[in-house]
């Protein structure tokens, strides 16, 4: 490790909360240089929805080494994005009746959401854009300015602006909707919110917390989006690639947003990253919009392996099983450990367990890492422990993590009250 | 080809340069799915410097693929990550004295520009920044302000800003050097040019025309910087990797700038990109800039295997070599073309040919992809051929270019003359 | 009129709505060229507190041109300057034991508002600010940004930037308080809400339609303020000097601002703006923020004059009982004109009535200009006619007023009725 | 002077240069509060080219308040501002075949700066804007995006943007014009330096340091303007109202701006602010820039009165002939204190004396005032000694203040000599 401390960057974060030296992993199991075994409920912060390693994905990409496919191609046609483009277009767009157009975009979310923003306010000629609390789309400056966290924030960067913030669905504890004060405020020509070009919202707010919209407020959304003549644009990247059990986590809302962005597993864990569009939002000008790895071709190769397994429901009916298994898990976790933990959260494979309780969080996922569990918090203060593992987990796998976490917890609660620290009521 | 019409954005761009469905190459030699072949001069705009499926990378990569190496860590330490730093700091900065903490960054090089941007404005608390005309460092909203060409640029996005922008050397045909320039307007507390955080430069511009700064120049700047207490910056995304014979393009001016940006090669074309930076500069708090794919363990890999190529001199030798062979062919067909060519500039592998009739090089280029050769414009009004084929082309294929480049010439001289239009004098 | 139409520039307005040439005026009236009375309802926007050419007011301004008193200069020491901080200070803040520092600022209210911000800015090291909807602060960059009317924005100007917008008090029919929900932002270091420099606020917003905060609100607003070590910057340019009935409109909340802005009657009609600031928000360097016209001293010598009348109570007491009978008149009108005008709402003399009927404010002050009493209509879609009347104004004047007021709002109804258009309920 | 310490910001700055109490003044003679009179270099910063109390000047005032002339009107038509327009059109546009509209502005100039640069920004529907080294516009956020010295900026304001800067002429020891660098950045699509809205310029830099462009500079730069489709806005603020013998500063070049600001002496030292656009650049919507004090009826009256003055040659003669009486003052100086003095330049009534001896003119204008001549520096480091005299001022004055400038001088070569610091050479 002392090789990372003495070269790496300050910045290292993850390697300080699960600081070990990993080497080889597959489904749901990772492995350290010492041997050690780790069950991932990390998932590569939902960039590896598939696994690590899937058989079918890697013989896929060996395959296609071997041949010495074209590696990166930037935005020419190549075999690799044709079959890609193929597979998406035939296997997720036209069974749900979307029509829209793709664009492969620098190999960052940030990237797509820059992409989606600069679309949005160059089709609009209006450079505002509505963000949400505890959103987080990304650490370029123009996704920056629609991210809510203030630790990303410094006056000097230049952020944010031409971003208003409005309040998530149940942000505020009382019967307001957000979206009836958004209305209410676009209404209103001298509010100081200047008709946006676009919205943009993740239908779950993972980093913020997993904060999950509910269906009528996504749909009202859309419809003031309609209604009012401006873009909506759902950040799918961290919650589509079926981690909600559909392939787009909207889909629940049955709406069509204007702009779609797409990563983490879109490439299987490699980098890659798309923005959908319907068609007459597709104003850009040929080349407008470059970067050198828009075509990486080991991503397309490994997306289209994995696409397969959405042909048919058995996929989405698994995630929703082991979906249904995490939240049970969680809810007997929160009966067994009550004022400790306060709330259970999520959808399909997402779930979050809140504790009010100062630092509980991180020291659960401390405790949970050297019992053989990875599993991160999320949250502005931390206090979410973040279920995020991939969506091929094995019903074993499950079940060993839920026991180290049971474990981890009980750990963590009695060096609470050994050091005179009481739990709290919600 | 109608697949990518009906269903890609309408900002595709060199897919309209080179129309053909591409499947496999090696070395500088791409073939498409009709077994047409083409050498290659664009090199992955310098991301394969390598060449196409370098036979110890691809066996590095199966390998760790077969072994179910990890896939993407984050910035969470990987067997892949510790050698790839190892190899770097053996391999590169080690033999050059240099003293550089490394960031791994989001794996495009406009997020090593947006890392690098932040970091400085963030250490020195100071928005404004120094960029150079013709400048380009990527897309995204905080390295947009930094690059120059105003097609990127739209008044709704909110670009540029806190940037003021100087001329690069040589950019104006007097005797002004613009590092006096800048530092008169940076002594002179009323000139409008308040004391920046950085001056981000590349020390040759390849998207912007192939302009080589001088070594004078380049000393010059790096003086100023330090004279003046503010960040040098080198982008060294698209002519480091041994573009010009030495890893880093700026070791011929002997300095050693405050923060480096790496990316297009350093992975062998697969999307990977970090920041070096001298260890007083590294003020990151842990995780203030993060991303999903800081870890392609593949690039890693790769890099690593790629890395052992600068074990020794060989390869720099055969660079410059190579490079040298390049500069006679064009000055060749410079001589063979007068009027057509008016300028032939360019260091180690990267070479441009200028011409000032309209649309000239364009056609070169159109010409040459139809006879095998794929090789793209650059400059503000494609007024320059680009030279940035694989280091590792090879002497056959760098002919076999020459010689269709020849021909495409010739081809277009005949279609300007036929069409009534004149060479010009430069 | 032709002479105004030819030469002066489309963005003339009030011309538009009172098309007379005016000429003289004392008390509330004034007199055009054709000699036809107006009564003054309007008030010079709030820059006519004191009335037309108050005789006192005149004679200290001849008195001072004639002994050659130095006009203008700058923010050097004068008599003229003397004797009005003398003033301000022995009548106007020390019984109020408020301990201010002076700042005279170029004469114009946003001039006020930009250095109150840049102060702000500059002390507290942040570039935030809270700003409210139908907030009304003037149209320099700084005070547009923090002005909510969206007709004066323009993507091309840049603005708005590093201000989070926040409903007014009652902006909302429910029961949540904006404080509340600012106090929930502030404290979620991921609601995008960074913390701010400052809150600027109107205790009455007057161009936003005569929105009168509770005291409860405002006394909210500064003890958050005072917790989260914001400053609260108290804009009474149109409602401070007197229009309330206290000289400052914030002394009915018992609260002390960190920084107060004052201009329009504060030269009693004159150009004149200052902003107080508690001494250790006095971080200015000298010479910081500049400007020529801040030593104006005809109107620090008529400003001098007009405080006199603060010297007692009876002054306050005049205003309070001429603002009930403003009330009582426009609830008479309310209940005579009912679905005509949905609400009366004011405080001392400050007083709109609203009509939902579109529209009808604009015909009522048409109709009430053509009878010989000018007022105006303010908020964002002119819903509401807006009495600002001079402090001063006779029992006399104050009934020609209303009696023309009621004929005016009778022709505007019998001309909606003809055109067969109905009154809304509220 | 305790009262102004205690109370006044600390903001405050000509009251630090010039310690006394001022009382009266007339011509260009100040008398304080102790009878000592001061001979005036100062005039207001431009703001006093009639000089202090020009009797007829005052009489009109007098006559105007005894018959209770409207004061404030905002932008009403009143007979004052008839007057005016009347009295500018026919004395000062008309005769020079300007065909101009006029907008009445807040009355500061920087309101008239941030007027047109908005203006211009809406009708060309482009953000940047050119503005150059050492320019002076104004504090508030607009105009200081445009304004050169550093010592106003403050990142936390948000300062500056959508500006570039470009050195002034001759702001570079070289033969380089500026303008045609200029055309060489707009016209290289590359560049950095995006098409502008407009170019705002002074002919005359009096607070950079009485820098005076040449006529054939003014004269490219209009031209490259109208080639390609930039506005050329002239600030007149400073050097218009006759400072340097023509009414307009930019007469001299023959050329027609397509927007003008003039404010300070315009209204004779009294708040007025104006700005004058070519019918086709009026593309304001009705009142889309308001302002409370835009109809300072003291002001149109009193510039009225003042524009009489310019109603034959004889006015403009005696400026030019006074200015040729302080350019040959000044060059004796030079003459007199080498080293000390090393350059002398100017136009009309607008001349500086630059030392490059640190604190030189500081010391020498401290000295003159203590003798009773009041003269302030200018340039980024206080390196001007600046002579912006009343134009008004008699024989007598002008050579009463040379003789106290040359005791001035006298005493404070003295001084430094005694302190053992030599000349310098420029």
């Amino acid at each position: 490790m002392s090789l990372f401390e003495q070269h790496e960057s300050n910045v290292r974060g993850y390697i300080r909360s699960f600081p070990a030296i990993f080497d080889t992993a597959t489904s749901a199991t990772i492995v350290d240089i010492e041997g050690k075994r780790y069950i991932d409920f990390f998932g590569g912060a939902g960039s590896l929805n598939y696994g690590h390693n899937h058989p079918l994905i890697n013989q896929a990409l060996i395959n296609y080494i071997q041949r010495n496919g074209i590696t990166n191609a930037l935005d020419k046609a190549t075999v690799a994005k044709h079959d890609f483009i193929s597979a998406f277009q035939s296997i997720i767009l036209a069974p749900r009746h979307m029509d829209y157009k793709i664009q492969f975009v620098g190999p960052t979310g940030a990237n797509g959401v820059e992409t989606a923003l600069k679309l949005a306010r160059k089709m609009k000629q209006r450079s505002n854009v509505i963000a949400f609390t505890n959103a987080y789309h990304g650490h370029s400056l123009g996704a920056l300015a629609v991210t809510g966290n203030e630790f990303y924030h410094d006056d000097y960067y230049g952020v944010p602006r031409n971003v208003n913030k409005m309040p998530y669905d149940n942000y505020f504890d009382h019967d307001m909707d957000s979206v009836d004060m958004l209305r209410h405020y676009l209404a209103d020509g001298s509010s100081g919110y200047d008709l946006p070009a676009a919205v943009i919202v993740e239908s779950i707010q993972g980093e913020g917390g997993i904060n999950v919209a509910s269906v009528a407020w996504l749909q009202k959304l859309s419809e003031l989006c309609k209604e009012m003549d401006i873009l909506l644009i759902m950040d799918e990247i961290q919650v589509g690639n079926g981690r909600t059990g559909d392939f787009f986590s909207f889909e629940r809302a049955n709406i069509q947003p204007d702009i779609i962005t797409l990563s983490k597993s879109v490439g299987t864990g490699m980098p890659m990253s798309i923005v959908l569009m319907k068609p007459d939002v597709d104003v850009w000008s040929p080349g407008e919009h470059t970067g050198t790895f828009r075509g990486n071709s080991y991503a397309f190769v490994a997306g289209s392996a994995a696409l397969e397994l959405w042909r048919n429901d058995d996929f989405s009916r698994s995630i929703r099983a082991k979906g249904e298994q995490v939240e049970q898990a969680f809810r007997r976790l929160q009966a067994r450990y009550p004022g400790w933990i306060s709330d259970v959260r999520g959808l399909g494979m997402i779930w979050g367990l809140e504790s009010l309780v100062e630092g509980f969080c991180n020291e659960v996922s401390k405790q949970a890492f050297e019992r053989g569990l990875m599993m991160e918090t999320a949250g502005a203060s931390d206090q979410v422990l973040k279920f995020l593992g991939p969506l091929v987990i094995s019903e074993t796998e499950l079940e060993e993590g839920f026991e180290i976490l049971d474990d981890a917890m009980a750990a963590a609660v009695e060096q609470y009250q050994q050091a005179g620290k009481a739990p709290l009521s919600a």
